[in-house]
């Protein structure tokens, strides 16, 4: 069965983005972190509604042309774009592609998705990259959730300062 | 002058204990995860109360009989004890002792006193053992933080699954 993998970058306090959503806190440039190789490991994109438009402030490309994109939000009406297909049920859609053949699923985030497809037992695995900040206040990624054993995969630390943690979630 | 450390074990949601003060999600036995190497780059430990009446109830020996031991509370009249003195200002003693001759100060805990200690810029370093389990609520570390930099000197993973990374908290 296809996994749904969380691939995000959390400062050492535990937090995503700060307040307004901003990441201006992140390291630039120089080491991918072995994103180009996760990217080919998934053809599916799972994107909260914040996380995706927050994407089109950045002035970059759309980073996920090349996979399939799911954006969860309430308001679906007339909204798939160019890039993804709107949807407001994030259980059962998820459920579905995870019964359908493919690659595995990238959870990009927000925080709230993931937290809600955690909840329902749908996030199989977490790969954190904790970065050497303090935010001090910001957007948890760790937030109303359920107690959870996990198993690390393994762990790689970079000469950034940025530590990868690879978890697999049991349930 | 002497560094202010905090050692401590943190779930993966970055709490240190369950809100009844529990510790039952540590791993058990057999890793000693540098602790008696640490022990000998420290002669003085600093406790906050609940911390410190904690240890009493794990039923094992006094663990810091060797070191200085300082204990915060509000409460001190008459209530040194065989282990401990105790103390109601943390902020001007530990300024005191970092000015002090002497091998580094373990910061144990708690939460509230390590958090109190970093605004005031006395944690000089953080050595975190990142523990393979989502408690989902409990007692955070970070808490009422101000944002800072901080810069990593070393991680490592244990094959029991946990990571430690060491900080370095810049100023």
């Amino acid at each position: 069965m296809r996994k749904v993998v969380l691939y995000i970058a959390i400062s050492t306090d535990g937090f995503i983005a700060r307040k307004d959503g901003s990441v201006d806190w992140l390291p630039e440039g120089g080491e991918d972190y072995g994103y180009n190789q996760f990217m080919e490991t998934v053809d599916t994109v799972l994107l909260g509604r914040t996380t995706y438009d927050q994407l089109f402030t950045f002035n970059i490309e759309y980073p996920y042309k090349e996979k399939k994109n799911y954006v969860f939000t309430r308001k679906t009406t007339g909204k798939s774009s160019e890039y993804a297909e709107f949807e407001s049920e994030p259980i059962s859609l998820v459920k579905r592609l995870k019964q359908e053949p493919g690659k595995d699923i990238f959870l990009v985030g927000g925080a709230k998705l993931f937290q809600s497809l955690l909840k329902e037992g749908l996030v199989d695995e977490m790969i954190l990259f904790i970065i050497p900040h303090l935010l001090g206040e910001g957007i948890p990624l760790f937030a109303n959730i359920n107690e959870a054993e996990i198993d690390i995969v393994e762990s790689t630390k970079y000469d950034t300062g940025v530590v990868k943690i690879h978890y697999r979630i049991n349930r």
